[in-house]
């Protein structure tokens, strides 16, 4: 047998509708985009579990990951999403690139295009760079977290997850209740979550100390409360936000014993929960902290299902920026 | 000509009889398990001296170095023989990933899993750490060295590289003896060539100061000598062991020159040797120290051969592990 | 259809006529032979145009990249090339490599070698290094810069921007006057430079201060000129070199500002230029040092185009040292 006729292509009728190259943040993004991330990422999800997990859609294409800040977990999520996807996928150093030798982002940047590359897949420090990137070049920029601004890719696993998980169960995200937990006012993750859980009519409580979770995140449609125990009977979904010791530890917050008494989740507290909550996670977990390893490996978790779920996304993305897109604009 | 046609398939029956998802240790495997291997091995080998060194069987699958101690060498062996087989291959670099962020191996190796990866092959200071992974995920893991413990895919390529040069000369394994020479007592090369030898029936003589090489490996069913002159004309293999500086000139040895005198491989001592003798080394060698370039680069050495082995080794190991074993278990 | 259908082989007669495995330096090469390479990349510049931006022609071939010095951008091109190609390319990472344990690059190369290599990139602080590996080993050896001696594929790719250029306009390569700018007595670039344009028939000045650019250079048959103004109206082409501070602002030159004052392109020098004049940078630029803003992002400046062009050419060295030569070696 051929082994190229194992590589069944992938048939997503909806992706058809997407247009944007880059994607940069949720909240720029309406509700129907978002679900045609989620539709498409349902469909390549498939592909995972499949005996030959690769089909040939972004073959020839190339994807460079460009991160200015360390993060194993997701630079390795994204270059498995792009080896299934048969595109080829380079890790660019900044530590030992030009950049160190004082050339500017744009430069950088500018040189990976004229190399041929598809998508420059950021991540930065500061919040905004992925957009201004995306001015700087014609290839597709995605976000993979910038500075406290978003992570796009990780509110659409986390939405993907809870969908995936209510849905069977007769619930719409507009039918549901989330917490997002923790040291929000530093989190891109919190901050992704709130735009597309807004965007698809969920109800969101933060919940977090004053210091951390201000009164004034108010203003984006959501309720704060530092109480968590009065909060775990309403929702649907507790989504732990992992504790940034740096940040934790400062004025903010007097220790992190402290923090875990009133912001962790443990047993007790799952038991104030509705039977079927889910609880999520972005990793990588300080067990102990902010979360117990009873309620991360216990059945509310679907702490790996996340991980599972944020390959089949970042596949739906790549696919549709530079494997759609790219054949609407030529 | 379609390209994928070149891409002709391999046909290892014997592989059939392979029924493990790991290779952890070789002290684990029997008789017939390494010669599975070894076969296994010796068919694959072929695919190295094609014009296109490249075979389908492994396509879609995805292979993760996790390198918790340096090593280019075994690495970069394991990420050629899994290309060979078409296999996607990740390197996990711990030092930037969230095991510096204080996550567990087990958290890691999870999240891993749940990206779908097939196979984890790991390096790690402490001895065991392979035989506990592999209760912690349902993937594969080889085994690439756990601290003093084992070594098995070096074990199996000096296995593979002594059985190679004898059998055509008419001798079987269980007709030869070997010698292997050196810092024995922290070696984990020297414990998987132990176990796998003396498995197929060689005689096995250890030679070394009595601090690095006690006798209480007599134990384990094979001779022990501190007089490397006297046991020279006895054998058909000498398997030098690589000097580990730090450990030498410690209280173990007086000076690193003092060791060489008494337990370096010279032309003096080769001539002492069988004409037919076979010398091993598992590099990077020091060369004047354990060994001098006239015996390292000499008729007598095999030690470039050693290292197109493993690579032949090493794609039987996860042709086995993730390929037929997978077969069998779906 | 078939995915492997899309990946249309390339047809570049001319390069049946190319006999070598290395390439090591352009002084060695004839006017012939760096033809056949220049032709060889507009044939595969090709490529990179398509919607499938790959061909199979390297299919089953490895390229190691030994770099032994940092340079993201040139390890990026060659992995580049080397994917498009459909060739395994790995990077030797040497600062975690047998090398920092004491191993030499002989023992370090024929173990890459015996692991089935068929081409090293060697980049490398000594001069000569490459050559010195080619007799080594019997694989390919591709020089990417050796100490101040040279980098071939950086001087290939001026020469092809340079012809892609004018001859178009009707003028051939012996019809132009080519100014390189700077640092020339350091600057590998610069060497390559010379021989490659003096062999094509091409005017060459040198211009730079006496101490980084002495008259001692005109012995290879070239001007050499301390009067950047002077030059300028005379020249179809400017080279700027990169600035590399540490080396200028020793007793080489008072500073930095004295630098840019006299050897630096701004807009009132490009004035002074011919109105076709072509402006070509390395990189990394110092904007603002060696070459304004305005002049590196204005419509002489073929930066940009350079950086694609080295993609092709290092597709043609490739494709000829492992692709071609092997054939006609086996």
């Amino acid at each position: 047998m051929n082994p190229a006729d194992t590589l069944t292509e992938i048939a997503v009728p909806q992706s058809q509708q997407w247009v944007r190259g880059n994607l940069l943040t949720l909240e720029e993004l309406n509700a129907s985009e978002i679900n045609i991330i989620l539709d498409t990422a349902r469909a390549l999800k498939e592909v995972s579990t499949r005996s030959i997990k690769k089909v040939p859609a972004l073959r020839g294409k190339v994807v460079v990951n460009l991160f200015f800040e360390d993060s194993t977990r997701t630079r390795t999520s994204f270059k498995l999403a792009a080896e299934r996807m048969s595109a080829d996928i380079v890790d660019f150093s900044v530590s030992t690139s030009s950049v160190s030798k004082g050339e500017t982002l744009r430069d950088t940047a500018r040189n990976l295009v004229a190399m041929g590359v598809d998508a420059i897949v950021i991540r930065h420090r500061s919040s905004g760079a992925p957009n201004l990137l995306s001015q700087l070049v014609e290839c597709s920029v995605i976000n993979a977290g910038d500075g406290s601004h978003e992570h796009p890719t990780q509110g659409l696993l986390d939405l993907y997850t809870i969908r995936e998980t209510f849905v069977p169960r007769g619930k719409a995200l507009s039918d549901l209740h989330v917490a997002i937990v923790g040291d929000v006012i530093h989190s891109r993750v919190a901050r992704s979550n709130i735009w597309a859980l807004s965007k698809l009519g969920a109800k969101i409580t933060l919940v977090g100390p004053s210091t951390l979770c201000p009164d004034s995140f108010s203003r984006l449609g959501v309720t704060v409360s530092s109480d968590f125990d009065a909060v775990l009977p309403t929702v649907d979904v507790v989504n732990m936000l992992r504790v940034q010791f740096e940040r934790i530890t400062s004025a903010a917050f007097p220790s992190v014993r402290e923090y875990s008494r009133y912001f962790g989740l443990d047993e007790r507290r799952l038991k104030l929960c509705k039977p079927d909550v889910l609880v999520l996670h972005p990793g990588p977990m300080n067990r102990g902290l902010e979360i117990t390893s009873p309620v991360a490996d216990g059945p509310a978790s679907a702490i790996l299902r996340q991980v599972s779920n944020g390959l089949a996304v970042r596949m739906a993305v790549l696919y549709l920026c530079i494997g759609v897109s790219s054949l609407r604009r030529s």
